[in-house]
């Protein structure tokens, strides 16, 4: 079993098309082929505030799988660690052998989620987009918009955090690294009032955006809610909406934004969709300018799989390169 | 994070009287504290005869917890390789960082399922036991046999398996081992007319052992159900016995032997017990000598962790005491 580290992973692996159009095909393969995907297994830590995930999944046809375990300790700041932590096991699926760990810290996690919410705008978003709009200031908000940035070409990034130090370094870093202007704004009503496309990424239990403030044409990409009590949208949002684009419809309905819209007696999901289908079907839902379009994502063992296999593949081949 | 080999493992770790108090302890936590074990997670990789089981606990107040990836590869003996691997991870509960791999490659697993059937033995079968009957002569077959001694004083052993070779494997070795005396049956019938305490270790799918051939007195356990395809007792041995002891009785619901005898209408279920509630107080079931008793193990994910934390601090204590 080799074993690579967080270093080595973030030095090979950035996001970019490649990684985009790898997570692309997984949700293709998720919608066309008979994915084993069992669902997301869970242990929460009461006491200590924390949860630790378990997701994976075999895709036909495919040498080998990704096991991701993934945490979430939230009194970690008291120790000086981060709150959020992970690896992933690349395993054979021929004869069962571990075949690599990817100690990635999360690293991995962070960089197919942007990446999803890259490819449901891809097919969701209007193609003209002015300014984005961020509810949010931790990593995952950088990745998103970075990934963002490689299927609209935007100039401006509005963005709402209630920790001011985050949002401030959100700013510069953003800045250069994109050469794009973000203005911080005081609420995330004065942020959604003004974009075309909006991003949450927060770890929200209730709504932090609400209907009134959308504006026609807008699409939403809701990632924060992994968990039944997680939530970011206004239900209505949902309801509004002329399309919502899950991950996995049946996951959503458990622990996404598609859970609260149910439960509040908002939805007849006739158009509810899964992002395969989109993928797979080169099918672009938006039918006019105006439209509203929501995409709710909960996170999926199959982008894991992705991920790791391309990982694995890249890091062999610059050992190998390196050897040489 | 630390990574200890199935060389060290195997090395530090025999099944003895400690671990079998472990194991006990595991079931007893799960009965009486508030443990977080989720169901089983699996992922079936049927083209190649195959499938990863993913377990864990959190046991409160406990600092770390164990997560087991599990897998078992039906073709690998055309590759040379053993068609059962796994591996454990230490987890933090306090911050979710990994704190050890134990890369055992099923051994711990072994070992654990025995001290259940031990431990189970213990509350259930007769004090005096003359012969052990075994279906089966895989590595389990043997590690159930060692562990029973640690209960029960028996002298004679009749084993039953298809495969010939492995079974004169098993007399030389469990002979030598355990000074007793084995003898090889030509058919599950003729073991357990003979026996006083029957183990069944089978991956079979269809019952081996039948209610008419279980004498007044016998304790069996059954451990190789684990699936819901999977079974080993005819569900009329569990209708007719006077308990029926579950790991976990949702779980054996849903792939152990009490599956089947639901499903055929067999049980009424007010004498199906669970480990935990045995041990916790410390209540021994069995009223009389020729009672029939049965113990449906299909594995716990508060197992592993009880085993994991108990290698991991003898591991750490051996490369303590080697340093100095």
């Amino acid at each position: 079993m080799k074993i690579f580290t967080e270093e080595e992973i973030r030095e090979n692996i950035k996001i970019d098309t490649t990684v985009i159009q790898e997570i692309k095909s997984a949700f293709t393969d998720l919608y066309t082929k008979n994915v084993q995907m069992p669902p997301i297994m869970r242990v929460d830590i009461p006491e200590n505030k924390a949860e630790v995930d378990v997701k994976t999944a075999y895709i036909p046809g495919y040498k080998s799988f990704a096991l991701k375990v993934s945490s979430g300790f939230f009194n970690n700041y008291k120790y000086g660690l981060p709150s959020t932590g992970g690896l992933m096991f690349l395993i054979s699926a021929i004869n069962g052998q571990p075949e690599a760990l990817l100690y990635d810290n999360g690293y991995l996690t962070d960089v197919r989620t942007a990446a999803a919410g890259a490819v449901a705008a891809d097919y969701l978003a209007n193609e003209t987009i002015d300014v984005v709009g961020v509810i949010g200031a931790g990593a995952q908000a950088r990745y998103q918009v970075e990934a963002l940035r490689f299927v609209r070409d935007f100039q401006h990034v509005h963005i709402y955090s209630k920790t001011k130090k985050r949002v401030l370094e959100f700013k510069q870093e953003m800045e250069e690294k994109l050469d794009i202007i973000v203005s911080v704004k005081d609420s995330p009503e004065e942020v959604a009032r003004g974009s075309d496309l909006i991003i949450t990424t927060t770890p929200a239990e209730e709504p932090v955006l609400q209907r009134e403030w959308i504006q026609p044409g807008t699409h939403i990409t809701a990632m924060g809610a992994d968990a039944p009590y997680k939530q970011e949208l206004d239900p209505k949002i949902l309801q509004m909406a002329d399309f919502v684009v899950c991950d996995v419809i049946d996951q959503c309905e458990v622990c996404g934004e598609l859970k609260h819209a149910i439960e509040a007696n908002l939805m007849d999901k006739k158009n509810v969709f899964e992002l395969g289908q989109l993928t797979s079907q080169k099918q672009k839902l938006r039918d006019r300018d105006d439209a509203i379009t929501v995409t709710d994502l909960t996170g999926t063992g199959v982008q894991d799989t992705k991920i790791a296999l391309y990982v694995y593949k890249k890091l062999i081949e610059t050992v190998e390169s390196n050897n040489k």
